[in-house]
């Protein structure tokens, strides 16, 4: 009984996803989905870098909790738009919440929307919101095994990002270790390694991001003059 | 159609774990589920606590994780009984597997078993085993707002432990924060803090445990002989 509800499931938000994805298209809006363990540092990494990008790139921020506005709140303050979805018991957010969440944003003139998942490295592996890239964050204080015992999420991310390498010096965390795990499950896929607190190699990340923003609007901004 | 269904999964799931229960009783086994974000410590935890206590205390232990068996090889290093369920992109424990781990342990001569579910604030939550307790663990590297953002596990644990307590020089963590709204969310609860690197705090946990199955064996041994 159980596997063709969740195959009807699955099908419903990948097409609402293709929805997101062709309205954010039409607008040339670059969407991150980011995802990371509760507590691996989502939002203090999110204010950095809003910090050093909403001068040049309009930003906007969708934030996924089961519940509270405390992250909504903290990027308030950067005076960026921001919307808080509540999923109750939800262990991940869906494209159907991403596409109820466009009725309070004003998106004309946004370049960039962060959506920061519900803390979770198994749920929202599953659920496309209609994002350009997924940025996994983990952090050193988590552990050096993680993509052993998560496999599917480290899989699936477009980046991945060591946060918190202030604190390598007091945690038993074998980076070196992490890199080869990584590499074998995705060896596509860039790895970075940064400090929100310090900001050490935090200049990689933005390089990365701006050079994805760039491209992407290049690209859709033409196709869409000419359609 | 989504929401019968789920309510015929949890009934089955609640069946089974009365079941469970039922069997623990009769072997006067105390059971631990034991709850926690990714990487908040929960093997280092228990192996300390498998150290303080298997001189006088058997032990067994059932492991989840997606994938690989990196938990339970550590475990076994201490020479107790350890099984490791893979749930694949399953994001809790059920009863059914906890059923089905049966079949591996040798049971008869133990006191405790810990069950050391999938790292998920959200899903476990929902899942009963067959335990008599919730323990669950979070860590100061995760930040002291986890109680606003994941409600529920916080609201159903029976013993809140703040683990990592040698690295909050190193973080902004405030302790006093948590411990007021864990108060308001869960009143009746105890809260403990510790590290399991160093040892800090950690008597205090054990304390607890040894009192809980030494009042639970007294009460299911006498019940067990006078069915």
């Amino acid at each position: 009984m159980i596997v063709p509800v969740m195959a009807d499931i699955m099908n419903a938000n990948n097409l609402l996803a293709e929805q997101n994805r062709k309205y954010f298209d039409e607008k040339s809006i670059y969407v991150v989905n980011l995802l990371a363990s509760p507590g691996a540092g989502k939002t203090t990494f999110l204010e950095e870098t809003i910090r050093r990008i909403k001068s040049n790139i309009p930003v906007a921020v969708i934030e996924g909790d089961l519940a509270s506005d405390v992250d909504a709140l903290r990027i308030e303050k950067l005076g960026v738009q921001v919307v808080q979805i509540n999923t109750g018991k939800g262990c991940h957010l869906n494209a159907a919440m991403i596409q109820k969440s466009f009725e309070s944003l004003k998106l004309e003139t946004i370049h960039v929307i962060f959506i920061e998942n519900v803390g979770n490295l198994v749920c929202p592996a599953g659920y496309k919101l209609g994002e350009n890239v997924t940025v996994l964050l983990t952090s050193t204080t988590e552990g050096d095994d993680k993509i052993l015992k998560y496999p599917p999420v480290f899989q699936m991310a477009n980046l991945l990002i060591v946060n918190k390498i202030d604190l390598m010096p007091y945690v038993d965390y074998d980076l070196e270790r992490l890199k080869k795990e990584f590499i074998r499950i995705n060896p596509k896929t860039r790895l970075l390694s940064l400090s929100s607190k310090t900001g050490e190699g935090f200049d990689d990340w933005i390089d990365w991001l701006k050079n994805e923003i760039f491209v992407f609007r290049r690209k859709t901004l033409y196709e869409n003059c000419n359609a």
